[in-house]
């Protein structure tokens, strides 16, 4: 049974005195697709946007075992502030187990006072989580959390998404310089502002050594202004607080409003082909036209054509 | 004074008759903002939709001075089919001068019967060049045209069009590894089918082939099936046959059914797009809503819902 709905004030109350239940209560409100849920929801973000856009926002990617649990965690150990962690990752159940199965996650992180996890629901497309995530950034926000972190597998299609949320957004390789990337999506580079090798420890620390000057060169072929490379061990800690030096200097702040508004203008695109397709006439006619599309028997201005009949200008 | 419309009659007999003045007149009339016009070009390229899909539709990208023009003119001396070459590039002027100002570009070829080549208007903004030029390659293809080369300057926001239209996109580098790529869009491998490096001639050979391993091995770090890259000389037209092997089996024809639907919903987003900024009262309250977003004073659900209230679901 989900616990019953408070009241705007009841939320942001309890949001804005960083009670911490009434935080997850609110992020479960947000991914709720109930009308009524959603008016509220909008009113809550709406209520809370005044205390909000005070924290760093950074995004961590990476294949299952990189690392970014243990690399979480030490950043966790490391910083003063608080910090919310928030992932993005439709391969994971709500018990918030990776897709590894690795049931001590973050396991010292959770109980600390000073840090709040939110796993990803196991419901819902990856779209609506991912847009979700922006709107509990805010909550977060709100709720006093300095740091917040937006981790995905960097396997789906999410990261283009948390790239477009955050100040940040690094990148996390193993010291086998390649063999890890191949899991990657094509085309990660392009969003990543900061490249980390985990693991680079023990005997791996030549092999990560390595890898970074691989990298390093091979960033520099391909980008103007190459995002930088390090190396740490997230187990050891070595590193960490280098990273997070340079993860503060790397973060930048100034792209916020474009990203409102590149939000505004994909939530807006979004609702009007929602809309759209609400039609049935539009539904009932589009099977057709795509395969007729398929098969080359029709060109798409004249498919756009037939479907502007139906909605007429 | 422009030429008038022929009747469609005139135009599908005319392309299918391989007039290239008639072919010249449909480009034209395609890249036309004319309602009236419009609705012509939509009928005569379904008209001509049967003969078409025959031709392999080539991409070419590279920064100004790699040598595009040069390695056409080589490919073009080289087979025997014919070939069209459409420019989707908005810094060239109609005269189909290079932004490098190179008068003599395409010179031969622009003289052979076997060849046809289109300038890109220098009216019109970029996205509706890229729309046009899909069409452009349909009537090429009517005209029978066995091999469409779709050139790009590379450093605009045309590569992923020209990509998601074409059967194997080239990018053309310069030996100097590294210093040229500098100049291009960040994200382009990810489109990138060929990647070739031009002038391995004379003193440039050894320089040639170590950018070749370099762009290799980095190629391999980041992606999973790293296209293959060779090395030519379009002026020495050495290579030159190997290249066009290589094209040849490169070339995925299994991917334009996946881009004849991405093109349908892209044109279809764009026209409901347009349909819903036709509105005054959009229009009208737009500037306000992004400002508000900007200040931070609003969220963007906040945003989308008050468009909502002037047009309702």
């Amino acid at each position: 049974m989900p616990l019953p709905r408070l009241t705007l004030a009841q939320y942001r109350d309890g949001i804005l005195a960083r009670d911490r239940a009434v935080l997850a209560r609110a992020l479960t409100l947000m991914e709720s697709g109930l009308p009524a849920d959603q008016a509220l929801a909008r009113d809550l973000l709406a209520a809370v946007l005044p205390h909000t856009g005070r924290s760093l926002r950074l995004g961590i990617t990476g294949v299952p075992g990189a690392g970014k649990s243990t690399l979480i965690e030490a950043l966790g150990a490391h910083i003063t502030q608080p910090l919310a962690v928030l992932s993005v990752d439709p391969s994971s159940p709500t018990t918030g187990g990776s897709i590894l199965g690795d049931k001590t996650r973050m396991e010292t992180l959770a109980q600390s006072p000073h840090a709040f996890i939110r796993p990803t629901p196991a419901r819902g497309h990856l779209g609506g989580v991912a847009r979700h995530t922006r709107e509990s950034i805010l909550l977060c926000e709100a709720a006093g959390y300095e740091v917040i972190i937006v981790e995905t597998v960097g396997v789906g299609q999410s990261e283009t998404a948390v790239h477009q949320m955050t100040d940040c957004f690094l990148l996390l390789l193993l010291p086998g310089a390649g063999d890890e990337l191949q899991g990657l999506k094509r085309g990660i580079l392009e969003l990543t502002d900061l490249l980390v090798i985990n693991k680079a420890d023990g005997d791996n620390q030549p092999r990560a050594l390595q890898a970074q000057r691989a990298y390093s060169s091979a960033l520099h072929l391909f980008a103007a202004t190459a995002p930088p490379v390090l190396t740490c061990s997230a187990l050891t800690r070595e590193g960490v607080p280098e990273l997070w030096q340079t993860i503060q200097s790397q973060a930048d702040r100034t792209r916020r409003p474009a990203q409102t508004l590149a939000w505004f203008e994909e939530l807006l695109r979004q609702t009007l082909w929602q809309r759209f397709h609400a039609d049935p006439a539009i539904q009932a006619i589009r099977p057709a036209l795509e395969a007729a599309l398929r098969a080359g028997t029709l060109t798409p201005p004249q498919a756009v054509s037939k479907i502007l009949d139906i909605q007429p200008v």
